[in-house]
């Protein structure tokens, strides 16, 4: 299987995975949010790129059936219901709704990767349920880092090597990576038995940490906590059956 | 020692790093040649973006003492004396002379580097000397890899974790790393018993071996064959004292 991971968004022509699966993985915190909020049952979970889009989308589908998620510099947005912690995101608070959901890195990547035949939300909470995803549809593989601020992140990274050495080692299948997916396996390979230290010691695990997000670091670290695969169709990301 | 390393150049925004030592790194094989012309003794090499305004330069500083020398897509340049392989570049070829040098991502880079306080060539064949200049001056650090268009490349980053280990272990010095720095350690400390296989198997390698170019992926792999430090100054790098 041909496996092409981009360090970052920026690095990402969308044009040239037309026909891949592209995952998307931003495991400081959006993806793991969005796996959270599915597998806590919310309908789905729709990714959009600035806060006006998100509000007004949400007056549109109505305030009953839609909530309003997300962040910037990590912080909850005024008005909005929800932050960016997947600990909020509990059958009690999203069950049956759907989260409009904007945030600084992990949701412009969705935007970026629209165009791609498939697309799924990854992280380490759901690493597992994914890689089989992705040997299922049996395709090239785009994996498209979130990373921090346009810059290279060290957890996405992390991730995207854990879903490579997935399809590798259990799938059994034979990988031709990119130079930027061989360094992603090293990681993780390397890495495999301190998953939380490393997020936790990151650029942005840092940062979280000055937040008070440690209960984050130590939750998007739990990997195959959440096995539920987010798939986008028609702009909403949502749970499939695999 | 705070050292930020950035995996391409267009993650590194040069204001940022007015103050530090900026090591521009292009092992396959703009920084690997650079080293070796200096090193033959090359008066200097002048690196500039674009083929017509090495052309026009060249023509400014007289036929007889500068010389036409770079690539696109890894193959000479019509109309250029010299190309990019390291081993042209003999006392008998440049000896005395100013190389005029366009690479397609080398000497970009140093373009786009170059409000640095100081800017270092580093690569694979003179990383002991570089790593000895920059504890000397003793002010943060800038790792900026050229890359593979505009894309990230194994062994530029492998360079600059060679580079940030021989700051820490024989300079002993405390390094204060970013996300990539810290993986460009790891993947330094992972293969440095295979160097000339971790550069000939990645991307860029494998497309050198594709062009006949195996023995430039051995010279390049050479670590610490070229002891010279390149150091720009208006405009030219020239080889300080170390």
């Amino acid at each position: 299987m041909e496996a092409k991971l981009y360090l970052t968004p920026g690095s990402f022509k969308p044009t040239e995975a037309d026909q891949a699966t592209t995952v998307v993985i931003d495991v400081l915190r959006c993806t793991t949010t969005i796996c959270t909020a599915l597998q806590a049952g919310a309908k789905g979970v729709i990714p959009v790129r600035d806060v006006d889009e998100a509000v007004e989308l949400r007056t549109k589908l109505g305030n009953d059936l839609a909530l309003l998620a997300g962040e910037r510099s990590g912080r909850m947005i005024e008005g909005f219901q929800m932050g960016n912690s997947p600990l909020e995101f509990t059958p009690e608070s999203v069950g049956g709704k759907l989260v409009v959901m904007t945030t600084s890195n992990g949701t412009r990547a969705f935007a970026d990767a629209r165009s791609a035949r498939t697309v799924l939300a990854g992280s380490l909470v759901n690493v597992a349920a994914v890689a089989r995803r992705v040997a299922e549809l049996d395709r090239p593989l785009a994996i498209v880092c979130a990373g921090n601020d346009g810059g290279f992140s060290i957890e996405d990274t992390l991730c995207g090597g854990m879903i490579l050495d997935e399809l590798a080692t259990r799938h059994r299948l034979d990988l031709d990576c990119n130079d930027a997916g061989s360094l992603a396996l090293l990681l993780f390979r390397s890495s495999r038995r301190s998953l939380h230290e490393t997020i936790a010691q990151g650029e942005h695990g840092r940062y979280l940490h000055t937040l008070g997000y440690d209960d984050d670091l130590r939750f998007a670290a739990e990997a195959n906590s959440q096995p539920v695969v987010p798939e986008l169709r028609d702009g909403t990301l949502i749970a499939v059956e695999n």
